[in-house]
């Protein structure tokens, strides 16, 4: 299928060394509930240091949505746009769950952050070299230690995300999904995280005696193996 | 009001030294929700070293909800109860919002765990006497350290929690309660974890120019004040 096939939406998404590896956990999510929609989108990769690619878009984050005259950003007002552009099959299942999805979605960008510490070395060797500059310094600074101080304290950071996956833990005990017996947005946003990793670590995250093991499998599944035939970083 | 005035309901929860000292964030998390309800119980205090009182739920937790012959245990499985007896006013607004509604449940319960380490030995000391050893040496057991450890390092604790608490700061940027213009049952599973705190701690946790303070004081009048009036330890 060519971009001039679809719908006419382009989706814009970070990219690695591989302009193919996609492992930004925010597009990931959009990339879910495209799919969810049924909905073929042109993709265009940006790196970290190409953002004129988006400065259209008046902000410098990915993913960013164009969608003819629509300029959309952030992942979140993404998703509700694609619910109120393609209502069905709804990502939400009924439109009362959408405030506690958004606290779902919350939640997910909290517990990244609890993740990046643990793949973050892994993010900037799959990153292209004219990226890596930059993300080492700027993540350097943020964080006021070397990027490789975080693989020393590996388990621990790791400790740390596991313990802020309760939540979702504690409910797929409960049943199949987030929301209930089938994916919707709120999957999505856990699941964009265990795309991030994926796409540039070997970090097992999740063993097969975890509660999540068969909802993540799943995702992976889904939509014909989007997800699961993703390139990864090697 | 008598107990002969109430529903026939019996409350059993967590108590202080001062018996009229309730701290349990689960206890807490019901109190509110019989409120919403309009419905008046018995409360009984029972002690750490009182587990014989709740005896007859064959299990040793509080809050214990005893209903006529039904016997309910666990503040989860006790809001879904008191929803199914009384129905109005709804609990979830909305009977879709209920699985995502348990999400906040257990995030909250994830991030008590937070709190816990703040405030661990703020609880030691509003114990009876009689509770302090048992308290002392299953914590000291379950984490490894003594409890005055956790004072020494309160700074880092106050840290983590506050970081945990991301979702919910996010989500109150945007609208007055966690699901839309009301309170609702996911609004009492957080507040739970606050009135733990006040009961026991003064440590600040929610300076005013947060933006969880109006939520936090709009929640403490609620209920002709029943959060703000109830007994603190000294």
């Amino acid at each position: 299928m060519t971009a001039n096939d679809t719908s006419g939406l382009t989706l814009y998404e970070l990219a690695g060394a591989d302009p193919e590896l996609r492992f930004s956990p925010y597009c990931w999510r959009v990339r879910m509930a495209l799919a969810h929609k049924g909905v073929e989108v042109e993709h265009v990769p940006v790196r970290f240091t190409e953002k004129e690619k988006i400065a259209f878009s008046g902000q410098r984050l990915v993913p960013v949505l164009r969608d003819g005259d629509r300029i959309v950003t952030d992942s979140w007002r993404i998703a509700l746009h694609l619910e109120e552009r393609f209502p069905e099959p709804s990502l939400f299942g009924d439109p009362a769950t959408i405030p506690l999805t958004q606290f779902v979605s919350a939640w997910a960008d909290t517990t990244a952050m609890y993740l990046l510490k643990v793949i973050l070395l892994d993010i900037y060797n799959a990153l292209d070299e004219s990226d890596r500059e930059y993300f080492r310094s700027s993540r350097e600074k943020r964080f006021g230690v070397r990027l490789e101080a975080f693989v020393a304290d590996k388990e621990m950071h790791l400790a740390g995300f596991q313990k802020a996956l309760q939540p979702l833990r504690a409910i797929l005990t409960d049943r199949d999904f987030v929301a209930g017996d089938t994916p919707t947005y709120a999957d999505y946003c856990a699941f964009g995280m265990f795309m991030w990793a994926r796409g540039v670590s070997n970090t097992l995250l999740i063993p097969p005696d975890d509660p999540l093991f068969a909802w993540h499998e799943h995702l992976l599944d889904a939509f014909d193996g989007l997800a699961r035939k993703a390139p990864r970083h090697r």
